[in-house]
């Protein structure tokens, strides 16, 4: 299951950052299973990594050669976490970095390995060694649409996002390719990510931006409230354009640029989450009239993860009894349950503690027989607001997670 | 779906409490679903209700009638919450009281009502107090397994438990009855429960017992992270027994009475998790080598309410790589993942952030077989413990959720 259309957009590519894929049998044989994408000389790059403790080894080695150099290649494969695995893991990661790095005339720090699939099984390393040589030689930069196939894994469907701007004059290009249908929790990258631009934009303002636009996206979703150990997203800037380096948050192309960059990361976090394991809706729980950000969220992620809202979503049940006990729950200081409101779509269903009296079962039915669901709470308490996204909770959902070894 | 036999212990009377069950025709004709039990005059009564701010007016009024004296009477109604019926919903339990109240010539004051089912519809106030009648009349000290049937709503059994105890050359006895199989979240009386002893007790000892006991108990379960709008646990010292009162910490009868009481709320919250919705597993997290216990229960629930490690144990699949996961993204500051143990069973799983050197798959698999599942965690870095209990997430609860408006 997956909710909305499953066609891929038109990708751009973005010169000075090239995708190759090829087929080393990790798991599933005959399917894209290992990426390398290459990075031309004069990039910025930025990254965040998962916050579980338990994180892989290909993060802890990609953390640790982000701190030594800007990266000229990232290696992904997918079919295995190379999570779990302990003093091997490491040296398997090494290996995959040495290999690549001799290929290419590089030292093995300008090198990121990542890893995703099942956790704590050694990495086939043998495999990838020999698929490496045919994944960098199909390294173009009209490799995206094969690459986002490449990094999946329970996902039914690529994920990719693409836009293209216009700055003092100069066409600028975001693209980004995401995978991940599981495991995905909020406050962390939480899947794997890669976004480039052609823009020019020097590394201290890569990194706000980064955190911006994944504040604003990857950050705001939740399927199952798990966290991967193997979490990843990197945003490129090759600065092939010929627009000036952005090199001050005073400039209008950083603004326009943080856009541009941000609406892609949303397109890709919203591209998971209609992908979620078993999701049969696309739901955006929106929170206002909060005290602050904090608290709006607070309610949303209560509500967004709540079993009982999550499969009566699935059931397009319009049970506002459970949105309510979502709500109450979320551990708000004295919530004066009178001054909340909660519509579903264009649907007021709940005011002053109880069901909205302009309300009937057949308006809550026809709004929640939608595929994509918009939840609005207003508190009514403060200026506050927050959107979360989030999936239905379905029996396909159990049967992916309790038959998949992830 | 439930875990464990299903036969009721012997219930012991408890004098001075009576029980009477009706079948008003609430939700399902024939079916038991209005309890009477009351309360002999001496004894003192004990409350914690749900911290939810979106409670029920039962609840409301409940806590509301608790201030103004010692409750003779309580009256309980399934397969209606009466939740989310605004200032009707308050009237129609209030009127519930005085009619019960009127019956046996008490004030309405002396009744505390209580109400589970389905959330957001009118309480049928007709069919309740046609029934009132019946189940007073039906009132006695053996009324505890009839009453444990006519609180269920989705439970596929009654839970009870009962045990004596020699205080001082006397017989003290404990009896409990509780319900409830989901939106069950710990850190609030999740459920209804009604505990009583027929040892006199002071009310502030009566108060401090009733926290220790929850806190062992209701307050270490969760099925599956949700907290209802009607939750309440009683608990009645008649004072009938010829031990004197307990009105003092120092008294050897103290401890001795708190740990009768705390096991039979043990064995409540258990019988919950154990019936909880679609449960194939009970389930026991336990985490020692903490900073705190905090710490511990932080693990703990993270654990026991991820939807990855609980399908994973529907499955029967040793999937040890989840449970690090999860460990991994409880939030504990500077977490050393190489002090770190599990063990599912006897079995160790894994070490020093990896699969345990010992460990072969086929161990994990017929650890996982069983029923009865003890997750064993060591953190390595404090003196910390607790333990947390629940249960796996299967397709079953989904298609209950999905199927039934709670």
């Amino acid at each position: 299951m997956a909710v909305g259309p499953a066609t891929l957009p038109h990708l751009h590519a973005v010169p000075g950052f090239r995708l190759g894929s090829a087929s080393a049998g990790i798991k599933t044989p005959g399917r894209l299973d290992l990426v390398v994408m290459a990075i031309d000389d004069g990039a910025t790059v930025a990254a965040v990594f998962t916050r579980n403790a338990f994180c892989a080894a290909p993060v802890q080695l990609a953390r640790q050669h982000m701190q030594q150099r800007t990266p000229a290649f990232f290696v992904v494969n997918t079919g295995n976490a190379n999570a779990g695995t302990g003093a091997r893991g490491i040296a398997d990661s090494q290996q995959s970095c040495q290999a690549l790095a001799e290929l290419c005339g590089q030292s093995a720090e300008a090198i990121l390995p990542f890893s995703t699939g099942v956790i704590g099984e050694p990495l086939p390393l043998q495999k990838i060694l020999s698929a490496l040589p045919t994944a960098l030689a199909d390294c173009d930069e009209l490799g995206w649409a094969r690459a986002a196939e490449g990094i999946m894994t329970t996902d039914t469907r690529p994920k990719a996002a693409s836009r293209q701007l216009q700055v003092d004059g100069h066409t600028i290009t975001v693209t980004g390719i995401a995978k991940g249908a599981g495991m995905i929790k909020p406050n962390m990258a939480t899947m794997l990510a890669y976004i480039a631009t052609d823009a020019a934009i020097e590394q201290t303002l890569l990194d706000k931006m980064m955190q911006e636009a994944v504040t604003q996206s990857f950050n705001r979703i939740t399927i199952d409230g798990d966290t991967s150990t193997n979490d990843a997203c990197m945003l490129v800037a090759t600065g092939r354009s010929a627009l000036a380096t952005i090199d001050s948050m005073q400039q209008p192309a950083f603004a326009a640029v943080q856009e541009a960059i941000s609406l892609v990361f949303i397109e890709l976090a919203q591209g998971l989450v209609r992908d979620g394991e078993g999701a049969s809706k696309f739901v955006s729980v929106e929170v206002k009239g909060g005290a602050d950000e904090q608290e709006c969220l607070k309610v949303a992620y209560t509500v967004a993860e709540s079993p009982l809202v999550k499969t009566a979503l699935f059931a397009s049940d319009p049970n506002w009894g459970r949105l309510l006990a979502a709500i109450g729950r979320a551990g708000l200081e004295q919530l004066d349950v009178n001054t909340v409101t909660v519509a579903i779509n264009t649907v007021l269903i709940a005011e002053q503690g109880c069901r909205a009296a302009s309300y009937t079962e057949a308006q809550g039915v026809a709004a929640m027989a939608a595929d994509d669901i918009t939840i609005s709470i207003d508190l009514g308490r403060g200026t506050g607001s927050a959107t979360v996204w989030t999936s239905d909770l379905s029996q396909e959902y159990v049967r992916i997670n309790a038959e998949y070894r992830s």
